[in-house]
């Protein structure tokens, strides 16, 4: 059967790596898109020890709440309507600002001065250029919030933190620290300051100001490019697995599946997994794509190549490396600890994150 | 927000296109995979006139007849255990059987005479290699099915039939052809025939046999690389959309968003799109993948460019083609009409397929 297995103790330790390395922080914990795609019920308990989390819609946010998260929740995108905003106060979210529209609907609805909603996360545009004020742009609106009553903490997102080398990255900084100063002495000293995402809490830890906001490093993929998960002392918290559901001997010169786009050199043993991009693995993988099959009769362990197209609902595998009598029901590691998810994101030519998000409901979904 | 609206008369309609293609054969309407992602429950009653669905997994099955489809269901990778075989038995599904070891649950555990498990669909591999048995296996598999009491419908799967021009097509037609000729002069004058999935039914009309089985284009897609669905009369049963969050000017030479990846040539215009691949839209596309804005003020439609790396929750658009003051709320069509799948997915390096299928559980379903 499809399985994707969640393992809620590897989440609280990739949490308390964050602590260790942004000890002086705050962490918000990003769960939007499903925790992604671990699922928010699952996870939000191995994240007490977080101060807040983050989610991408006002949707999210009440499921939250719905599931008893108390404290901070921050709504990244902030409210898209005025709606939104009102209903943002209800259920004490804090919201981001990121334009002129939700400045206004903030100064038009001013929420109690014990309602969270008074804690906004104002976005400065450093560079990422999908939203935030200009430095312009973010003096009036810091101005304007601080007199009508709200706490500002000023945010901006890093383009290419995940390579430390990238040039924007000095240039953001800069920025970010720039306008911060500024606000502090012209408007209140009491402004807070967030700019690291998972890939900015490890390459820049001088710049970890009062909240840093982990998202994929917490389910224990690699943020950056040159240091790997086991590098990091990073558990994966997603076992995806399937099982073999046939067994068969192909001859050398026949292609197999879709496409023919495998073809036998010499006669191949084949296994005929039942997973397919129909649950979340993906279509167009690579040559040294690879599983782990697990045998159900001893327990041994064999890395078999993918081979051939991924379809909807079956996959085909190399068994050559496992023994003749390979039980029919092994079961097959599709991405957990090897391999693991990042290197099938790799083969695939994307990031874990798409991955994980992308998992269909097919798959049966159980914790450990 | 994020919204897939599900057409269940455009679903009925594809299928009347399908009947039309194969006036002479029953349909076999595949649901596996949540219905290629339409969801299942919202997709049966626009197939009332289909002669049978089709799954991939005995769950899937089990949730059909839950749902009230009281017709065929075909499972077509077969039980994957005895236990599943029996289960089969109880809710009268229609197996496939691929391999031996289904082949001795099938002939130790024979359903009553009324039960639709008697009707075996016996799995030929002519070609496609990934499962199915070989033709030495198929005659004397034939043979014992038949003498243990069960109807047997004879099934394959064509490997590349989505380009009629490539030469393995006529090589499984021929293969298949042959054997079901021998079984029936052999074995029984009873024994049916399957042979086509979508790709089949629209490029091999003189091959549709007993039971077609079409999967993708009762969704709208283009089954053949030949010919669109517009073409071929199909209507798409998915609309995903979203909305614009946020307008913004992008000065010259300014990079827009994750890698930095886009880079504005002169003072753009974009807006911020509340979708992202958290929600099934894919992160690599090409340059060349666009969106349809709908203005909510005045109904006016717009083609715009996606720039930049598609983020989990967040897509930037260009809509210089737009007017300046395009309404904050406005709808933004990611497939549907225009763009149609087929395109997005063609921008994306895959197939139609497997967008449907990869969508997460954040967007909103609503059927019209």
């Amino acid at each position: 059967m499809r399985t994707i297995t969640i393992k809620p103790q590897a989440i609280t330790h990739n949490l308390n790596q964050v602590k260790k390395m942004a000890p002086r922080s705050k962490v918000l914990a990003m769960v939007k898109s499903n925790a992604y795609g671990h699922g928010v019920a699952a996870v939000l308990p191995a994240l007490q020890q977080a101060d807040g989390i983050g989610v991408a819609t006002l949707t999210e946010a009440l499921e939250a709440r719905q599931l008893g998260w108390d404290k901070t929740i921050g709504l990244i995108e902030g409210a898209f309507t005025t709606d939104e905003w009102q209903q943002a106060i209800e259920h004490d979210i804090s919201c981001v600002i990121h334009h002129a529209p939700q400045l206004q609907w903030a100064l038009d609805n001013i929420p109690p001065a014990n309602s969270a909603t008074r804690v906004v996360w104002l976005k400065y545009n450093t560079g990422m250029n999908r939203l935030g004020f200009n430095a312009e742009g973010i003096m009036a609106a810091a101005k304007r919030l601080h007199e009508a009553g709200y706490q500002l903490i000023l945010a901006t997102h890093f383009a290419n933190a995940d390579d430390s080398t990238h040039p924007l990255n000095a240039m953001q900084i800069q920025r970010f620290s720039d306008v911060l100063s500024t606000l502090q002495e012209t408007v209140s000293n009491d402004i807070k300051g967030s700019l690291c995402n998972s890939a900015g809490i490890v390459n820049f830890p001088e710049h970890h100001y009062d909240w840093v906001r982990p998202g994929i490093i917490l389910y224990g993929s690699a943020p950056v490019i040159d240091k790997s998960a086991h590098e990091l002392d990073l558990q994966p918290a997603m076992d995806f697995s399937a099982q073999i559901i046939a067994l068969q001997t192909v001859q050398a010169d026949n292609a197999i599946g879709y496409g023919s786009r495998w073809t036998a050199q010499k006669d191949t043993k084949t296994a005929l997994v039942s997973v397919g991009y129909g649950d979340g693995y993906p279509r167009v993988i690579s040559d040294e794509a690879y599983v782990t099959v697990i045998d159900t009769a001893n327990d041994q362990s064999y890395r078999c190549a993918v081979i051939g197209r991924v379809a909807m609902d079956m996959t085909v595998i190399d068994v050559s490396t496992a023994p003749e009598d390979i039980a029919l029901d092994s079961k097959v590691i599709l991405w957990g600890d090897a391999p693991h998810v990042d290197e099938v994101a790799a083969h695939a030519g994307t990031i874990s994150y798409e991955l994980l998000c992308r998992l269909s409901i097919r798959p049966n979904r159980i914790q450990v």
